[in-house]
């Protein structure tokens, strides 16, 4: 097989680059590894920024989005039985969010690709990138049970953090910085209507908590709980009475509970790789950053990288310049570094540190409280939260 | 002898309070361990809020201060070779700093006392406080080889982290949170003129230095080095070229050299002790809590207190009322926990983490780069840095 673009990976990183390339003209094809049902199955984030809506509009993969998305105005913080609201809008002059399942997007983006988009090959497993400093670079795959060659003009590695993409950067060309936090999260869906219109974030001398949801009849919980815990010692009663105790405050608002329909643990790890670029090999997503989820930031993070990604490959293909393709690693990285500092200091404010003492825990409350009392510190918070621009 | 309010320690906050009491009608007696050449040699911090600087002049002792102190309109971050300005006026809606040496503050105030105010006994060294639960609390001393007693109505221990007063709290009434530090700042002062306008804080790979100002032919400069570090392993000679190094930006600025006339090592620490009074003793500045000088917040902090102090007993002189008493110490430690927060969230940015890998680094790096590219991230800096209010 021959195409410009060989793309590695059927996430939402690579499913989005494939539709902005489809309509830019460009020629590409994207290599999945799993089967359909698996890929559609996935279940990760769901917390939209606005950039990240206007991108899926613009690839024409929003028709679902725009009417099962769930606008959200700002997030709650609960620390010391009290309640904090966030006005996004206000804090940020008008932006919001919007939750809608990565899951969801992936099952729109998978039906517009096989409907009319560039070739989508499922089970299709990357092997390896070859001659990525060529101008000719191959990606070698096994599909149907045999070896087959992906002949590329460029990669696009979308492959997430255990992908072939960034095994195929030489050790001494680039760097990887990582962070991995002593907690995990446990993470929850059930068959409940939300017990709040937000987000909320709390911070409890027992760990963290968060309260999402995934639609109007079903919520999502995380909580935090030590690192190397096993599902087996957490039965649906000592989890909704753990979610129940986080997020008390007054007698004014009481947890739903419900049938539990689906639990993980994940583990909460930082990571950023230096560069994004070797040769014509590109990274986007996962494969190039780690977030902890805290944030809400790696799908969003994902979709920036491919937005100028497109726009870098648009300009080559109209222009014939590769101006924006040699920025891409670098301005990408700006933007990766602030969601990381973002995405380190939600966590590090908001979990019980099991490294901590009493001065570290006041220092989280002393933060906590300045962002409830300072337009600044509350208008920093929201402006990252909503998401920072593609050139910050 | 008798009084309403025995003061302990001739520092700043213990000067200050005796002179707005004093012009309150309030009787009051400062009890200083030291002599006067001494504590008028004490060399401390030297970077005065708006709200410091009112104070003082408040208590009629800004004469001279008004002269010969220095307004700053901001500061100056410098990483990665590069100099960014922080303009205070206009993130804060027109804030300020001033320059003047504590040493010059105790020197005003000394000279105040000593002419028309209460009673300030020189090598007068307390040794306990007793009974400050009681109506009628008593501090022992020792003056002029006889051991005294010194009866009051309230006691104020303004007599530092290493007094007597703090010792008057039994333990199971408080609590002591601290934090400390893995390096410590070797303080030069130089008989240069500055070569800033500005304070300068550099964060560098070799570590943190701030270039600052005694007067216009006086130049203060501190490095960071590792704790335990010796003076004698600091030739002049290396004290300068490690400040050019860490200064060093481009061709365009020059660090001007000068004799060295003081040098010391400080260590750095914070420590908060809760709460700030016990029956009828009261606790300001030092004595409840230290930062490390990096966000230059120990001496307002402790002006702040004494305001508030001050304000407290007029209250209770004038009407009869000790609600101000009773919410003392809760209403000073909210600021002391936010000027904490920032001097530790300061620190941590500037300095280099002897226990910190190059992630950390680079989150240094985007927490800097942020505040240069964020007016809100700017904007909370420069309004902690100026001084957050009396009631944050």
């Amino acid at each position: 097989m021959r195409t410009t673009v060989g793309i590695i990976g059927g996430g939402p990183a690579g499913l989005l680059l494939a539709r902005l390339l489809h309509r830019a003209g460009i020629a590409c094809v994207v290599l999945e590894s799993r089967t359909r049902a698996y890929a559609e199955g996935r279940q990760r984030a769901g917390m939209l920024e606005q950039g990240t809506v206007d991108a899926l509009r613009a690839a024409g993969a929003a028709d679902r989005l725009d009417v099962e998305g769930m606008v959200h105005h700002g997030i709650e913080l609960r620390f010391d039985r009290e309640r904090h609201h966030l006005d996004f809008p206000a804090l940020t002059g008008g932006r919001t969010v919007t939750i809608y399942a990565q899951t969801e997007i992936v099952k729109d983006l998978i039906a517009l690709q096989l409907a009319d988009g560039p070739p989508l090959l499922f089970e299709a497993e990357a092997l390896a990138v070859e001659q990525p400093q060529s101008e000719a670079p191959v990606v070698r795959f096994r599909h149907e049970g045999r070896q087959r060659t992906l002949r590329c003009v460029w990669v696009a590695g979308c492959d997430g953090s255990h992908g072939v993409a960034r095994n195929a950067f030489p050790a001494a060309s680039g760097r990887t910085y990582a962070h991995d936090y002593p907690y995990s999260w446990l993470g929850v869906t059930a068959e409940v209507p939300p017990s709040c219109d937000e987000l909320i974030y709390a911070r409890h001398a027992r760990g963290f908590a968060l309260h999402s949801m995934r639609s109007p009849q079903v919520s999502r919980f995380y909580l935090q709980v030590p690192r190397g815990t096993s599902l087996r010692d957490w039965s649906d009663e000592r989890i909704w009475d753990e979610l129940a105790a986080r997020f008390a405050v007054d007698a004014d608002w009481t947890l739903r509970r419900g049938p539990i329909t689906a639990r993980s643990v994940t583990e909460m790890r930082s990571l950023v790789h230096e560069p994004m670029r070797h040769g014509r090999l590109v990274l986007a997503g996962d494969a190039a950053h780690i977030v902890p989820p805290t944030g809400a930031k790696g799908l969003n993070l994902a979709v920036s990288d491919v937005r100028l990604l497109a726009r870098a490959f648009t300009e080559l293909h109209a222009h014939g310049s590769a101006r924006l393709l040699d920025g891409y690693s670098d301005l990408c990285l700006r933007r990766v570094w602030q969601a990381t500092r973002f995405s380190y200091d939600m966590t590090r404010m908001l979990h019980a540190q099991p490294d901590g003492d009493a001065f570290d825990y006041r220092m989280q409350l002393a933060r906590l409280r300045r962002i409830t009392a300072s337009r600044h510190a509350a208008a920093e918070l929201a402006a990252n939260y909503t998401g920072l621009p593609l050139s910050p």
